[in-house]
């Protein structure tokens, strides 16, 4: 019998994640804040209104929210599902957070006798709805492996870095700075080629199609190189605060990060200047821009 | 019959090149400033002492040089080729040089009714002798046709930026400044992941397999990753005074570039160090991981 699966957090990302596990045959609870969120769904799941009551029979309680205090809300608080878990259910923690929140809730499962994986994924909401993310796995090698399927349902691949919890979310913020450095990178080489006469297009497409032929050079080069910033896929405040969690971990262990600082500075300008809700795409490429006068 | 080619410039990139052409068929002249470069070619071709002996019956001469002043050596100095060239040859400029000795070279050669066409490559000296280089143009429209055949011995693409001689210089910059961009993205998030403390050559293969999978990132990567920065495949000096280019073509457009700046500063401290002949990779990634101590 497949496991009882509670999903936490339907944003953009979290609602193609839930329908991917509906699909496969899974039995569903869902909790949204926003309980609207679910009506995209479609399909046999269960929407319950308190995380107490979508948690209290599940075997696997996957959470896929926006940051840390969100998860800690719905994991550690007053209300939240820690206190009533299953002796052995499994909370597969999917968020962009910290590693210090991932290593907490270790613990703190660990005495609950629960258990805690990390689990960050990368891709777009597209991504996330045709089951095409990547995803990073940290924790306790058993459970890793009793959760592999449904990692396997949501993913185009899971990659292992091991036993410490925090891991995983190193690597997901270290990649989520190198999204935002590859942004800088494309956004000054071509701002510089079109003030140099040249059609910043054609420029990205030919990198895009030769030394810099990656999914993050194509999709995003396509967009800085067109300046296309709309529809919103992922908002600058929470670039932000991915690049303020990369900068927290390279002070806890002393490693000076200028590109890192450049990104971190780039993006609260954007927030200062109230675009903290448009795209991270346009704190970065805009904020190039402006800086040239263009 | 086939044009007669004199290929000036036989570096780690050129040999691979010139071997190319000679295997292709082309009836070849070359001209080195150490001449016991050329010991490394095999097949049919003719060896000169000076420039202007090995130019002279030439319908083709391509110039694949370290710099601007190397290139207007052989170009427009006393001892030069430009006073000797037949009507009508054509002059392939592939170096990495400025858009402004392009359009310079350009306006010299049209007085002289003669033709030069801007050439520059993407590759390492390996994509070189495996004629797997992307290979970026600009110039007079016909004079690129009739030279298409020869670059395509040499390349896997050949990619056009139109009439304006320096796009293409403009192109290979901004493209080389991408790569160090990539390399310092690279060095911080593989350094960050380190002293955090993951096992760097597993994050670097994740990125090369997954969102980064482009050959910039596997292959610059690996060597990151490993801080293996033997053989030298291309020399801090030449990184930096390609960072010193594409810095005086932002400086001509007032285009404020901090990225480029970061980068242009990681490779003149490596040039103060000492390690001007060591690989850029290495006064990059070397540069990253003496700030944080390891």
């Amino acid at each position: 019998m497949k496991s009882r699966i509670t999903f936490i957090g339907l944003g953009n990302m979290g609602i193609g994640m839930a329908q991917n596990l509906i699909n496969a045959g899974y039995k569903i609870n869902v909790y949204n804040r926003t309980a609207a969120k679910t009506q995209e769904l479609t399909g046999d799941f269960e929407q319950f209104q308190t995380v107490i009551e979508a948690t209290e029979d599940a075997d696997i309680i996957i959470t896929m929210l926006s940051d840390d205090d969100a998860l800690k809300e719905v994991a550690t608080s007053k209300t939240g599902f820690l206190q009533i878990m299953k002796k052995d259910a499994i909370h597969i923690g999917m968020s962009t957070i910290s590693p210090e929140t991932s290593r907490e809730l270790y613990e703190l499962h660990h005495e609950k006798e629960t258990h805690y994986v990390t689990a960050p994924v990368f891709g777009r909401p597209n991504a996330a709805a045709t089951a095409k993310l990547f995803i990073c796995t940290s924790g306790n090698k058993l459970i890793k492996e009793k959760i592999k399927p449904i990692l396997e349902v949501l993913s185009q691949g899971v990659y292992d870095f091991g036993e410490e919890p925090g891991a995983a979310n190193v690597v997901k913020l270290a990649g989520n700075f190198m999204i935002m450095a590859s942004m800088e990178t494309m956004a000054e080489a071509f701002t510089l080629a079109e003030k140099q006469g040249l059609d910043r297009e054609k420029v990205a497409e030919f990198f895009g199609e030769t030394v810099f032929n990656a999914p993050i050079y194509k999709n995003y080069g396509s967009l800085i190189a067109k300046k296309q910033y709309k529809p919103v896929g992922f908002k600058a405040k929470l670039g932000f605060k991915d690049a303020r969690l990369a900068t927290k971990m390279a002070l806890d262990v002393k490693m000076p990060a200028p590109l890192l600082s450049l990104v971190y500075n780039r993006l609260m300008s954007a927030l200062a200047n109230g675009k903290g809700d448009n795209d991270w795409v346009e704190g970065i490429s805009g904020g190039v821009s402006n800086d040239a006068g263009i």
